[in-house]
């Protein structure tokens, strides 16, 4: 079984458009709503790949819906976080609700954030409308793609919570303007793909709709897929150390982190080959365990 | 004596032009200079509301002077300064000065931080001149939105001293180009708006001037008070503690806090009025203490 | 000798264009590549402009060839890291090459930091191709200004490393669209003068080439030269640690920083000559050693 | 009116044993539970010496009840508690109420907290019972001496909930057995004076009972108060400074404060009074201000 | 089939002494070498428990051999480690041994840190040889008992590596000498029972071997299990939350987790039954999931 | 020359007493006080070693003199300070003098922290008055040792000062009773080997005077200059990285240094070693570059 076929699953359509290049669709009409399974298979998948070993270099995310890129959270889900619990419970007691609660909050967060646990870039291509946990998942990925036809919006408030699965946390570090971030996150006003843009969240609006924008993110995954996977990684997970860590730490674990890194193939195959004009070739990371 | 009648004083103008709506005007002719009585009854009004409970769910912050937004501190009081402290002391002792000054500056700090503290979002509307210690009062608020009209000034380095009541505390976090965030603060250089808006510091731009901003100041606040204050204060202290501390970090406090927040009766009264197409309503945060 | 002649060595050029302003330029052609001993000049330079306590008030560093920046890290040196180590260290023993390169990477990191440690600010003037090394050494300066003409590119993935001298260390906490910041390290996507200010990487882009942005940064400078040296150093200081700590932690350190700075005379002497229409006379941070 | 008598309050004893030195004793019988008020007067009364510029130097807490320190905090409030937020407020939103509660917590940390923020070493002198509330008073102050008598309890697990106004965020970074702290916290056992030495949460174990253990604390207040007063707030300021950062950090931080400090007459005076084998004369750290 | 059948595995043999107390033994003859499938056996032994929601108030930890605690890490596994990856990877490329080692050493360290991530306290009782990786396990649970017998080494140094699966991480911040803690993981040397209860490393030293540590760890595990679950879970998340973070970021992190548990029954039934002098009772902390 | 020889200096005497092991005394009669060139070539000598890859696998710091350990600062220098900077700056401007004085401690500070900044662990071994600059020294060594000869004092309060170069940094990491520390650096009593021990701050108290403590110290030099130098100094980095990160802090930074330092030849030469019951042999860290 191809590796893609192997990774779908019920809402996910995976497929590898290119060598090394995955693209993971949503799949669950009308609108992609995240209910507790969806999410975690979500998270399972990236979480897959890193386990087993395989040799992915750059991933797409995508709606596979023709109009949106989800509408977010699943109702019937957020009806039971009333209930005392995402995962069901029920119990009058409030300490023991809230520590039901925070048990299931960290397993969402878990899920959604995986992406950040793969050592290859996940680029996301936003289309149509993308909502409440739509902003979560965006704000997780290495890289913000979006189409002009594009429309968000930090939706939570308008159920009565604050967003906690990635959107307040990621936000305030990777964008450009905490006046307009808090503007949107307390108002939930819609945002186009421009004003994403202008707030720093997406590096690209693409013309068009997800036709589009899922054709310009697989060309930059074909450009990423093309370079050392050591390198890459590398630079993937110094750069997520940096964003959470002063200068002088990140100099500090850069130098660790290099120390090793430095010893790779990769360095004089790239040289070499860029001295031949040819296309280097990498190896796959680890051998693969499956 | 209503809400807004209570809580002004003598510079500062506070009426109530929205349900649940704080407007506060800067009313010390003929430039706003602050004082340390001032700005010592602009930081308690904040923490006064807070420790009253009282009903306030959006506020706005804007000078009252039809041409300035403020100049920035009382001259008499940089006078002061030089004397030994901001207190008045005077003391040879270089040391013992430094204490003394290191005193007054934590409870100015603590002063001009005071939106920071307060459950519901603050919005600074700016126009004319806004120099010194008005980007340190405009960094510490949630969401800025200048006029037209608006100049700033990072003023301080022109009278021989670094700011150091919010402006390079806050200015390094919010706002999305440190290269000119730098140039600005080091050469002291007049910014406008549209520089504002092009460095992160403002969200919006509004044509015209005071008039122009304050209302679509005072429109965003009416937006924001008519969302669940559970919902808004909580995104509110999350967005601040995210924009301190590392996304793991902020992802567990996130959790320890929407445990208890997502108890609360907002979220069946928001959707209960979303399926009816009507206005929800909601409690007051807490029982007012007065 | 003048300061400029004794502080010049075999491929740093440096000259005093006006009192207190300092002018760097790269001049090692072709292409200002970096070897071990060109970057520990350039370490080196600034570290003895702090201890010998020499009286520079700004600094302008460019490149002094004409159709470029640099190209980056020299090749014989990249070649030499494939052996095990960028001191020439060969060892078969992988955890020794590793502690060896560890060494010699912290080396290379403190020479390229060195603007940050000096009390003065440092403006970088870009024109031309700006090659991997090139933006470590951007980064880590407090202004930057790019011609027109600067074509820049994250390029170290190319060569099979993550950049590991700064760039991934600065670019997160600097910058104001993380999405763009990351497509352009992982894709080594050379981009221009104009997506370095969308970036927020650059605070102007100067019509023109060379010269122009070398005019340009060079009046900058003559500006700052003309503030208080307290007041600056103090902004610098205060900047670096903010960007680095909470906004609390910060307030702090201010704190204890200004006790000391508001005793200064360059605040009496700045009001002084604002009051008089005269330009302020300011004495030297500290009398030179040597 | 004499400074003692001005700061003795209805359940706080203030004396001044000896010249700078504060004697502060629980009077409230006959366990000295803390309820609300009382409490707040204790903060309140370091705070107070704070902003007055009182010359104290040194103070001693203790309890003037013959049997015990503390039993903690008062039923009443306790009861309290469990309908809805210490400060009486009832509301079955789960939500207002934990909102209703943390902010009555934090005004709680805040004022057990106070010996933290004033200038001068508190030590802390125990006897018999000290319960619950005992540990984060105790965990706050400078100095803890305790009494053969002493009988310590971190008692709150008792009554099901978990300490929140210091024990636990004090505990884990000012004594040397985390293993023992994490026995006692969670199985709530009496600890004798011995144990609490070899925790490392008192530094000396004195032979008696109140008279003895409050006379051994009043000597080291008396020797304390015979020091340079910027030398020991410098001391006790840093020292708090370092508990919570990095080494490196620290060194930062300490050369801010005493680039000031250091220029304090409090050094010669030292040096020449040693020289003349005479007791130095130090000024007070600011003029009262009252 | 009983929880505690449940629960065994081939080399941990799980048993249920009293209500809610849980004991897990080490039985893999004849050193209790910890092979990759045994820690990971280990660490999902923990987080299952979490998982299904198992109503365990306390567990303890010991070996069921007679003789040993564990000599460590399986022996068949270091000589893996030097082959590429303690997964068996085999590449000549050191940096993509490096990643593979990196990947498999974040799996190890994730088992045996699980007691950490649990909501009950987990009591280690150690008896007899005790070698690096024992080292690790110990450091990990929250409360440390040695019988007499125990002997202890941070063995690694002695195969050529440094501890990485926790000793070095924990160790600086549980124990009270630095000094002593470096001397032991440089050199290597046996250490008694008493020489870790002086290193503060346990609270407890108990007379006798395997049969008296056990029950004295069983004892404090009945103790801490019928204490109310809310209260503990609480105090132990909150511990460990200190542990890392600085007195004021804990303070507010307490404020909001204590937010909602205040709101717990256990506190009424905790003083209603100490009223009525009875044993309180309490629920279990969520509904069992299996 | 020998090694010894070529590193001794004016007051610094080096010598070599066993393979790989460093014996450096003070030898600056009659108090051993450090001078701003004392202490220089005190932090040179560490960072030569290191520079310049010399073999040395462990060092022993003590007192060549027969009274004492050292005296503290020079009293010449001291002086200095009041007129405004170690370095002798005079400046009657209170921001001026403060910087300069900034810049020295920094100075001072990465002298007397260099011990830490080498791969080789430091022990210090202390005899006799160790007062003022002695605490600083021995906080920033890896291990202590005193003789039953030593008194200590944190002296620098006695001189109108705080400690600024390691001591209070230092202390609150590496010792196990804040109370006890606080005590001493306020009063600056003197404290016996004895009361060092009980605060945690030295490991072992050697009966006798220098001879015997030294000799001491030497043997246990010896110890660890026969271990794999390259896990003694990866254990050495990981111990200091994590006395300053959090747990999951410093498990990152592990996994990335380990995952070059496994690939060690000294894990297979230790297990050959061991299984041979021969004295394993380890090649130097790096290569001298001299």
């Amino acid at each position: 079984m191809s590796l893609a076929a192997d990774l779908s699953s019920k809402w996910l359509k995976v497929s590898e458009p290119a060598p090394h290049v995955l693209h993971i669709e949503f799949a669950r009409p009308p609108v992609n709503a995240f209910s507790v399974e969806f999410w975690s298979a979500y998270g399972a998948l990236f979480d897959r790949i890193t386990t087993e070993g395989r040799d992915v270099r750059a991933a797409v995310v995508s709606s596979g819906l023709p109009k949106l890129f989800t509408a977010g959270i699943d109702l019937a889900d957020a009806a039971k976080i009333t209930e005392g619990g995402l995962g069901g419970v029920t119990n009058a007691d409030g300490a023991r609700s809230a520590l039901a609660l925070r048990q299931d909050m960290k397993a969402f967060q878990h899920a959604i954030g995986a992406p950040e646990r793969c050592p290859f870039p996940v680029i996301v291509a936003v289309h149509g409308l993308a909502l409440g946990l739509a902003i979560d998942i965006v704000s997780a990925c290495d890289i913000r793609y979006a189409a002009e036809s594009a429309q968000f919006s930090i939706k939570e408030v308008d159920i009565g919570l604050a967003a906690d699965v990635g959107t307040l946390a990621y936000l305030p570090k990777i964008i450009g303007n905490h006046s307009l971030m808090r503007e949107l996150a307390y108002s939930t006003a819609m945002f186009s793909a421009a004003d994403a843009e202008r707030l720093g969240l997406v590096s690209r609006v693409v013309p068009g709709g997800r036709d589009e924008v899922v054709a310009a993110a697989l060309a930059l995954a074909g450009v990423i897929a093309g370079k050392s996977p050591v390198a890459v990684s590398g630079t993937k997970r110094i750069l997520l150390h940096s964003r959470d860590h002063s200068v002088a730490d990140n100099l500090e674990y850069t130098a660790a982190w290099n120390a090793a890194a430095l010893q790779t193939h990769d360095i004089p195959e790239s040289i070499a080959a860029a001295k031949a004009r040819r296309v280097p070739k990498f190896a796959a990371l680890r051998k693969a365990k499956l």
